[in-house]
């Protein structure tokens, strides 16, 4: 396991986005933008059981995470990693990421997914 | 091929920049981020000939390219597709890219490849 610098685990304790890319069925890159976080070392994120990315992660645990610092894109670390998923029960997990980022609970909490990243490659770019 | 409709396109003419993920020797996504534009609806970036996104691309043309507005990343597009690679004679293309940026050519416009996606999907999230 690859380990995170102090800076690098900031990026992803703050209120940034990232960018999220899973492998589709025929192993196509597929990415949105997801809120993250970090928790012991790992970066975090929670995804709905059943859209895409669920599906993806589930048959292909490799993932790529990219978060910024919001506003300065030229600054930002990239992580490869395989996931670990985890049912979000209660919706508890996704309550805290929405309260991070818009200081309220989630809309629909409902059937979701924990999603952390062991990283393997750790990619720091930072051109200020 | 998808077609991106003006609002989309905007996103890519405007100075906002793009994560672009390429897959690895095995397959795994890795994702840096790049300055992008368009060009008859394809949206195009420039990268090294021989760093990792010219290899990846080279072995296999599927990409995702995820352009968010600048400092508001719940208003983004994100095109999957393959690419086609054109040597960037001279790096005029790259200074061109550089001037939209930046305002001045670029730095070292050596050895440098022009990434235009041929879009096969289009997925367009607006939060606001």
């Amino acid at each position: 396991m690859a380990q995170l610098t102090e800076d690098q685990l900031d990026l992803f304790r703050a209120k940034n986005c990232a960018v999220v890319t899973t492998l589709g069925p025929d192993g196509s890159p597929q990415a949105t933008i997801v809120w993250v976080d970090e928790e012991d070392g790992h970066p975090v994120f929670n995804t709905t059981n059943w859209r895409a990315k669920g599906g993806n992660l589930r048959r292909d645990p490799r993932v790529s995470v990219l978060v910024w610092e919001d506003g300065n894109p030229y600054r930002y670390v990239e992580v490869e990693g395989d996931v670990e998923l985890e049912e979000d029960v209660g919706g508890e997990h996704m309550h805290r990421m929405s309260r991070k980022y818009t200081g309220k609970d989630f809309h629909t909490p409902v059937d979701r997914l924990i999603v952390r990243v062991t990283p393997r490659r750790v990619y720091d770019y930072d051109d200020d």
